[in-house]
């Protein structure tokens, strides 16, 4: 039997799992640094707690984990008898796989109510499973990264999403550029613009601007019922750069001008904090999702590809539908993949991420393993990691396995050097070597 | 709604996910200090690659996932109008969840051959799901946490498998006793004992030793067809606490004698490395699976309970349920949720771990917030967890959430404060309190 793995699912081989070790390491010392703290939820959900929250097509990419035992027992008769599967599925499974973040994190704020000090700072990375087809880029199971606080209304924390951005890719070393725009500021304009009951369709219009343009945004309005007149006015509006431009335009709405207060308040929190990536207002930025109601965010990576890195935004109402309301909040995500990919096209892992030992000994004869056994553990008690290859084969085969493994240093111990206690000790990358003793070779494979 | 999840399934709250973090931090580290990468596997595997890998049991407790789509259509009809649950799932279930960690090892040996250099030494620490019936300690998702090298027979792993052990717990402060035997020493006591076709019944009846002790072993022997005479003969090999007795007892047989020869190199290679905890042999050590051929390794540790907290061994084929024969290896696993049960109970999880910021500023009056944001901005950046509560609301309930978060410090800041520039800094867990200026402030937050 040739093995094999679902279609959409991958193997993450050491390079790999160590790379993606570092980055989320680097985002979690942050979110620490910031307050945030680590929480964790099961990969089955309910299957109750997950459907109907992620819309039609969702529901049809939930993996739904089938009963255990006897499920056809309590199988749906009806649904059985007419081979209707979607009517079935409910009576032969109750649970389902994870298929984001934010869900899981309502239900355990819901949950975990009297347990939690509000407001309550969290960051989850997890991964999450989607039933999508398969394609270059696109699996089945994949990572999230989300920071978010709930239980407050204050500002304080839009600016920390801020913050946060940019320090992340500050010690990623990944220019970013993060764009702030305000719900109630998309609000405003359709207001202004005489088309107040048409924001919906005038905000999936725009979030579409960085795929299809001023033009195609403008035809997109129409197709969505917008006159062109007014679509002409929005698309004015939207593109005003000069941010009190905008908020004079904006003066006859109310809500506008909220938006307009609230995303300046955000700006000078930010203003005294040196950011080091560049952050603008961007009254083109949308955002696809109906839940957010104040600041959103999104951040690209100009140097990488165009297109979002992470992006969030403020919601008021995070956990009404587990029937508790009127817990608001504010949070944003990492796109795990896209920052892996850009780090590894933009070169910008570290190179000293060592997936390998310091130090791999190789040896000529049996007495000479047994002696490096001893020596190993020496540098090993030391900190330092070291490995020996096993059998004393011949030295070609033992350095073409030291060569795939990366070791930066290699030692090749025969019965000479065991008896006078030196070590000829090789560097890999810059081929020179030279007869050390333990002490020197300690000092020489140490990581500075 | 009220919302639950599944039964069997955990969340974990911050405090947990740290201190988990920090358990499999020490592994880790020990891990790749003797050379062992990490890798990961996908949640979901074929159901074919997991099938019949597990014994019937086994096979009942595998989580299987529902096909996506209409997947009635390519039901099995015959199962289905015999309402036969279990004969229908492969023709509506083609994936199911990781059930360990060793068979999709040997699937991702298999499947990565060409990418890996042997001897491959990895180690992998993921959940696995198990429809277990819930109780107290059993979940249905849990951590596993295990560490292997295959490609190679040298004894040298062996020897590697006990200073692990030894050095993780030794950093975890956990003493243990770590215990090994060999399984062709159990052989050759079968043999020596008249019983050489009836090791399995003897190896299981042993495996019960720490359930039901010498008397129960001897039961159990006989009723699994072993005379009360040769039980008898067993029992005092196994109990014979003198390996050079035992040895001597075993020269008659071949295999017995290869297996003390090879714990006695392990025993030599070890000796050389100082270990921290208690290490040696015992004959009475079994372990229940099938699969291994050579040494047999099980840890416990006595201050917190009786029963493992982890076990491995040597097996000759890993790989040759899917086609690759003669993989041998040898590995070891960590019983994560135990060993996190005993750091609890005794208490060994340091104190320092630090799920909480450094210091949390309440404010008097909204100026005081906006100015506290900017200097906690600054205490970030200077690399130190700080945050600030974001309301200026009643200094009682801010207080509140500062004990509740387990800060160790506070500083309150209000008119006063703010116009001088110092700090009303409070050690929250000595009651002490002064006014210090930024540098101070600093320097008394700060982690030596």
């Amino acid at each position: 039997m040739k093995p094999s793995i679902p279609k959409g699912t991958r193997d993450f081989l050491p390079n790999e799992v160590v790379k993606r070790k570092y980055m989320f390491s680097v985002v979690e010392s942050v979110f620490r640094k910031f307050g945030y703290l680590p929480i964790e939820t099961p990969a089955m959900e309910n299957l109750q707690t997950l459907a109907g929250k992620y819309g039609e097509e969702g529901d049809r990419l939930l993996f739904k984990v089938l009963n255990n035992g006897d499920f056809l027992k309590k199988a749906d008769t009806e649904a059985l008898s007419n081979m209707d599967s979607a009517k079935l599925v409910s009576s032969i499974a109750k649970r389902g796989l994870r298929y984001d973040l934010t869900v899981p994190f309502a239900r355990f704020v819901v949950l975990h109510r009297n347990e939690l000090q509000l407001p309550f700072k969290r960051y989850q990375i997890q991964p999450v499973w989607r039933a999508d087809r398969p394609q270059k880029g696109r699996y089945q199971e994949f990572y999230q990264c989300d920071v978010d606080v709930v239980g407050s209304k204050s500002l304080i924390y839009e600016a920390e999403c801020v913050q946060i951005y940019d320090e992340v890719f500050a010690k990623l070393k990944l220019p970013v550029l993060i764009r702030i725009n305000h719900r109630k500021i998309l609000e405003g304009i359709a207001e202004v613009c005489g088309i107040a009951d048409a924001v919906s369709a005038m905000t999936i219009s725009i979030d579409k601007w960085d795929k299809i343009g001023r033009e195609g945004v403008g035809g997109e309005m129409q197709k969505r019922g917008i006159s062109a007149e007014n679509a002409k006015s929005v698309l004015s509006l939207i593109s005003q750069d000069d941010f009190l431009e905008l908020a004079s335009a904006l003066k006859p709405s109310e809500t506008g001008t909220l938006g307009i207060h609230e995303v300046q308040e955000v700006m000078q929190y930010v203003a005294g904090s040196h950011l080091e990536n560049e952050f603008r207002f961007d009254a083109r930025l949308a955002r696809g999702l109906d839940y957010y109601t104040g600041c959103i965010f999104e951040v690209e990576s100009p140097e990488y590809a165009s297109g979002s890195i992470g992006g969030g935004g403020r919601y008021d109402d995070l956990t009404g539908i587990f029937g508790m309301p009127d817990i608001p909040g504010v949070g944003v995500s990492f796109g795990a993949a896209r920052i892996f990919d850009a780090l590894e096209q933009l070169e910008l892992f570290p190179d000293d991420l060592q997936f390998s030992p310091r130090i791999l000994f190789l040896t000529i004869d049996k007495e000479s393993m047994e002696y490096v056994f001893g020596i190993v553990s020496r540098i090993r008690k030391a900190g330092i990691s070291a490995d020996l290859y096993p059998e004393p084969i011949k030295l070609q085969k033992q350095f073409k396995y030291a060569n795939a493994l990366g070791v930066p240093f290699v030692a090749v111990i025969g019965e000479n050097e065991r008896l006078h206690e030196v070590f000829a000790l090789k560097n890999m990358s810059t081929g020179h070597q030279e007869n050390v003793n333990f002490d020197q070779l300690l000092k020489a494979i140490h990581i500075i």
